[in-house]
């Protein structure tokens, strides 16, 4: 049979896809070099603001997606991803012009919280301002209660560790940003949150699974494991 | 001016791919992550062994490393580079097949340090032994005194930094294979090498510039660098 080819639909941002890639990595078994599975990644940064033209502020990045998902299927991928939560907005439209398989990362971390914490009914969510106004988590988190910070807290903390002077998307990866997180995601449990969700891909860089007296989920890491899991059956030898 | 497009002809292996990745990113001056460069990976580790076919124990990666720098061709990459150093022992064989320029790792580390460090007449060179036996490093680095450890310490200091049961490749990038490779570095000092050279991916996860009282440099990084750096003229609008 042939081998499975794994597509990155990346770019949303690069930091982000290198993060996928990685993942991906990390999640195959391996003996050697040659037991990873094969990756195609076309890292398209040039593709609009997804928060920004989701508030009508911005060109809407569906026509350059569409042209990054249609290049994978020109090196024949099987299955592909998005490293991008706030671009999972658009998935449908992506989805109908390739001939592969997108797993959607919210439709995984939904199934992944189902199978593994299937009582815990309310979850905490720390990731940007525009990502909590698009409403995915709830969207896709069937049946769930959804807990985001107050608005100072999500103001003064989270946001001010990801998007701040001295914040992740600085490059500061230090005490500073963490110990914001740790703060935000503290009230979250004191507000019934049974787990956290690393909602922005910035936060696993500072934060992991065991920081919390709660479960951390990298919503990446669960994709790539998708990724890696995905059953490829329906293709000639 | 149409942008360019950054190919990587990887999984050789796919860590060091991430790797060049990463580098390529970071060397790249942005202000929002439009102004990333579009990056094109085909990280195809099913290419077979570089060291083994060398010493012809082992299938030419040749065919499959032309049909991945071919899979670039396909999607309009402008330049591109190998993320590993053993791998370019072929590239005049893959540079023939392709219509974009593929920038070598060693031609970029002989002009960097011919620009930078001129009066470094000596070279020490921590890698594999299979990359030693290759000749590549005293190939490219024309005019050099080439210093690579005495046999035992590249045995129970080098290779066991990066093969050993709690090498780097088993995951481990702790102080134990750090400090098997500060103790090789010293040699080569000892023995009046005034750089180092880290000559095989693994390397830079472990060591750093500033390790050492001389440079260290990461060949893997100068060729992010002259991808980023590299000038793309001669396409249309």
């Amino acid at each position: 049979m042939k081998e499975k080819v794994i597509g990155i639909i990346g770019g949303m941002g690069p930091e982000a896809t290198a993060s996928l890639f990685i993942e991906i990595i990390k999640a195959t078994p391996v003996q050697c070099d040659q037991d990873h599975y094969r990756i195609i990644v076309d890292n398209n940064p040039k593709i609009p603001d997804r928060t920004a033209a989701i508030f009508g502020m911005g060109n809407s990045p569906v026509p350059l997606m569409r042209l990054t998902a249609q290049n994978l299927d020109k090196l024949c991928v099987h299955v592909a991803g998005i490293p991008c939560i706030t671009a999972h907005y658009f998935i449908d439209e992506i989805r109908t012009v390739v001939s592969y398989k997108i797993l959607s990362a919210l439709e995984e971390l939904n199934k992944y919280i189902s199978e593994n914490y299937s009582k815990s009914s309310s979850i905490g969510v720390l990731c940007t301002s525009g990502t909590i106004k698009t409403g995915l988590f709830n969207r896709y988190l069937l049946g769930k209660k959804i807990i985001y910070p107050c608005k100072k807290t999500q103001d003064d903390k989270v946001m001010e560790a990801i998007y701040g002077a001295n914040g992740i998307k600085k490059g500061n990866t230090s005490k500073y940003p963490r110990e914001l997180l740790i703060d935000a995601g503290t009230e979250l449990i004191g507000n019934g949150a049974m787990l956290i969700i690393g909602g922005c891909t910035e936060l696993p860089l500072v934060i992991k699974d065991g920081d919390f007296n709660i479960p951390f989920l990298n919503p990446i890491s669960i994709l790539a494991k998708a990724l890696v899991n995905y059953k490829v059956s329906n293709y000639i030898i």
